[in-house]
């Protein structure tokens, strides 16, 4: 996660969670100006969302475009098996989406991979820019020898302020100017609103990369107004706050006390009655001056972000290039 | 934490924390049989503690012996003059250790670090034993030609059950019979009792490494018994179980509330009420079934390892060898 | 290439150049007690040879017993089909190979990567080892439940002198004592006689890996002799002494010019007119005292070492269990 | 060396082997327009020249401007203490450099490192960009609360033509466009026209990066025609063509027996009176038909090369901010 790019709006970074806080897990249809549909199988839950409107945008708290989120809760468990259906899955979305927005089969596309090599949870995105099959070069240098069944691709992983100097946008909208792509694809990870969501769950968007609009912060974002082509988003929540995880944890807990017991009032007391928002408040209230809200990952990240990464980076080489197998785009990464 | 060795024990890995627990945090001297002196400077604790009967041992639930555990809550800071001061502190600390339990400046040393290489909070072993100053082969194969002030150390990274296929003791006891060691200093990384321990807080010991007493465990542990040498261990937490984090929340929420407040029976009901052990224990059955109750690790794990690998790896190359100097000990690491 | 063990042997790591030099480039038959054939398919080499008797031995200055040599020029342009070809031809040489010298399908395997992790031209025996189908501590722990199809094996890096203080074959000798392996699979990377072997030849013997004799050296190998199981190393060239590249171009040279002019004695003198190894011997006089004459392996090392690591891995797993697929055995690596 | 810019020129990419090459070992003085002078001290050989007329360009071969190179032949030893030295002594040439080109202390600086930080001996430019103290977005973000001493400094690893489809120069930039730095410092791994160069000479030029003029080559490089702003290049050679190490070798062995024999012409006949270019071109049509002019490294690369980056990164710390001391500027990198 970019931190410069993504960190700040921990409330929704995934569209779906967005829609289920405003709908409070009522059906979908609840909110006009939405529309949604989901579909299982394999272990793979795809749902596959647009927002309309400006009103339905502002209910749910997430912008006007298109979603597509795949839940994959075994993707954890390194069955390969699993990972080369979840990579065909992404690939098949992924090529859909671009249709339904408009990107024609020879636009050509900047893969923008956000995020910091060094630290091992936010690396999705340069990890995936290592394993992406770029082309462009071959089209500028000899346009006439390139098999039919590509397009021009090239990638980039811009690094993160702390270690450049330089905003990621600055860095990106350079290189577009040069460069002139006709699509942007930036990969990064997110702060996840539960434990097990991390590394489980893609989100593809084509509302662009946006820094949250924390008070003064005057951080550009990687969007169709300020680099002039359009960005797909490609998210994938790799951390958690702590007291994210014990707000969920006593949901889990009073849900749990819920089942044997028919009035938790005494069990709970004030605490039990909150509103889930007014209870993560009082937690980070507690944990923040203490410094012990950290952003937390599993303790075997390292194989998780392998994994996703090359679900990915197969996925994107397989639904960009014609001439890539969707049936089996694992073998094209390493 | 080599999995098949320390990951059981966690309800103590820390003899610091069990008396603590041991005592309610009530003056150590209440403990008859058990020794302690504690002194802080430059931002570093360090507590000196014996357990000197099987009665205060079972007390405490920690095996007779030595301990020493140095406690440095800034050390994840990423300062340099502090992790320096750290490894000199360390390298004292160790030093006297080593003439309390009468090890001689002549024994020859192997140093093992347990853990996986590949699992960035599992590494600390393999790291430090990277880092190491190795001398035996000096010793073996042209021994009057070694200066005076080194020892004979080797240093090994048996790996993991997993990724081997045997367990650690067994490679590390083979070893042993090969090449004789006086002394084994085992490192390993640990389950922490709270987030603020990850690599914070460096535990040293002369108990051996103890896989825990899990039912039906059969795993064999470093241990003099076993070995025929000594054994001292030295221990990093390093992650920390999910439910753990929920637990040690709700105590700062229950304390934070209780200064606002004369009572607060009706805020927290009955759930307030509850012991922390019996508190822990319903999060976890609520956690567990869902496979929730993962052992995670902050986010910027990377750097802290390779900061705490440095720290114990120069604290040790200066304590072992009288030539090198613990007024300096980080230039002999990379 | 485990400096200890394999570095001295320069002159003929691999038994088929033994062979060539020996036979000076006529037919084998020419070699009484020594059997082999050849065979040649989708640009992979495959030379099997018997020496039988301790006369051909003598002659040829490699030990009685098999030797398997796959030569594949094209393996280094990365192509990944021709990569899991020669993991699938590895895979049935290896296996025909262990038929062959008596190995049956239950017998126990311990598999010993050796050399440096950190040193990439020297790191292959550790990162086979870490793609390795390790599957021992099923047997131990719960035999009942391990599929058909497989046999117990397990896997070590044991390290180098340089970095343990201890002999490798000290610390195999160990392990093996404590874990009582049937066969021991030795993989090593070693010196090449020419820079087109590098990571382009693998040789599969049965005769263990033994340390040069150089002068005064009075390394262990790891030999059957020594740890009472029978020892398979696999060995593939790595780096080069840059004499060698000297004295292998210098017959390039001459015989390119002999193409072009009857008589090459006025172009190249005495010098042209030298027995090769009189050659090499005056090339390394003078480079040796200089410190030139420097091991050197290829800029792309890093590529070439993980495509050859995996080929080996994927071929061992493929072999050594029946449940996994000769067909497509690099799945299982990664 | 990232091999878009840099590779082609393997001639000469040492202004002091240009010069050498040029006056055939004699006297500098020899060329008109050529200020130079040289110094040596504890085991550091600094040359400071000034190619001031375009004659002297056209007679060396190199462009006109300041040149720097340290030669430290024992810089492959792993000495710490020396490695100190030569950061220490690079950091003085390099502040001197900055004011004989009329750079001053608070002009704004943009870091590049040229290379691939996956191909070990091409990894020097991004590994010292990773070590690099990055402060250009403190002044950017909180202007007034930056401590005297710094100046704004940003850093970049734009990445190779083959994984990002796009040429180095383009991205700089595009990147130089956004951020406007006053200075540009490229980092570059270089072709060693020996051995014995390899990661043991630093040059320092004030005439940015060229890319070689083969045929048909269009590749743009960094250099203040391009970009805007001076670029100094800093390079170091890392690898040595196979061809280029057999006619040295050759070089050594004619002086050898030189020494020896009166007259030579029997021994080597034409070969041992060719020119060194035309011998060095008859190497060649040799070797790269058969694909084996490789360029080649040490096998102990991987160190060689983490040295190497931290000489410079922490010189370059020391150089660019007044406030880190350069009598112990090691310090500030990891």
């Amino acid at each position: 996660m970019d931190h410069e790019l993504s960190m700040y709006n921990i409330r929704t970074d995934l569209a779906l969670e967005a829609q289920e806080i405003a709908t409070q897990g009522q059906e979908t249809s609840a909110i006009p100006g939405v529309w949604s549909e989901s579909e299982s199988a394999d272990g793979i839950s795809v749902t596959r969302m647009e927002i309309k409107t400006d009103q339905a945008a502002q209910q749910i708290g997430k912008m006007v475009g298109h979603y597509v989120t795949l839940e994959v809760p075994d993707l954890r468990q390194g069955d390969s098996t699993l990972q080369d259906k979840v990579a065909t899955s992404f690939a098949k979305e992924f090529e859909a989406f671009l249709k339904r927005i408009g990107i024609t089969e020879n636009s050509s596309v900047l893969i923008v991979g956000l995020g910091n090599l060094n630290v091992t949870p936010d690396a999705l995105g340069p990890v995936v820019v290592d394993n992406i099959m770029v082309t462009r070069h071959f089209f500028e240098l000899m346009p006439d020898q390139v098999s039919p069944g590509y397009r021009p691709v090239s990638a980039i992983a811009p690094g993160v302020l702390g270690t450049t100097g330089i905003e990621s946008s600055d860095i990106v909208q350079g290189i577009v100017e040069k460069s002139k792509p006709d699509l942007i694809i930036a990969v990064d990870a997110l702060a996840a609103k539960s434990l097990e969501r991390v590394n489980t769950t893609i989100q593809i968007a084509d509302t662009g990369i946006h820094p949250g609009s924390g008070i003064g912060n005057k951080r550009k974002g990687l969007t169709k107004d300020i680099l002039g082509v359009p960005v797909i988003g490609i998210g994938v929540p790799t951390v958690v706050y702590a007291s994210t995880i014990v707000n969920n944890t006593m949901d889990l807990v009073f849900e749990h006390m819920k089942k044997h017991t028919e009035n938790t009032d005494p069990l709970f007391g004030v605490f039990g009655k909150m509103e889930e928002t007014e209870r993560l408040q009082l937690v980070k209230e507690v944990l923040n001056p203490l410094g012990h809200d950290l952003l937390v990952t599993p303790k075997e990240i390292d194989k998780f972000m392998e994994d996703i990464a090359n679900v990915i980076a197969s996925g994107l080489n397989a639904a960009l290039h014609e001439a890539v197998d969707t049936d089996n785009v694992a073998a094209y990464t390493h």
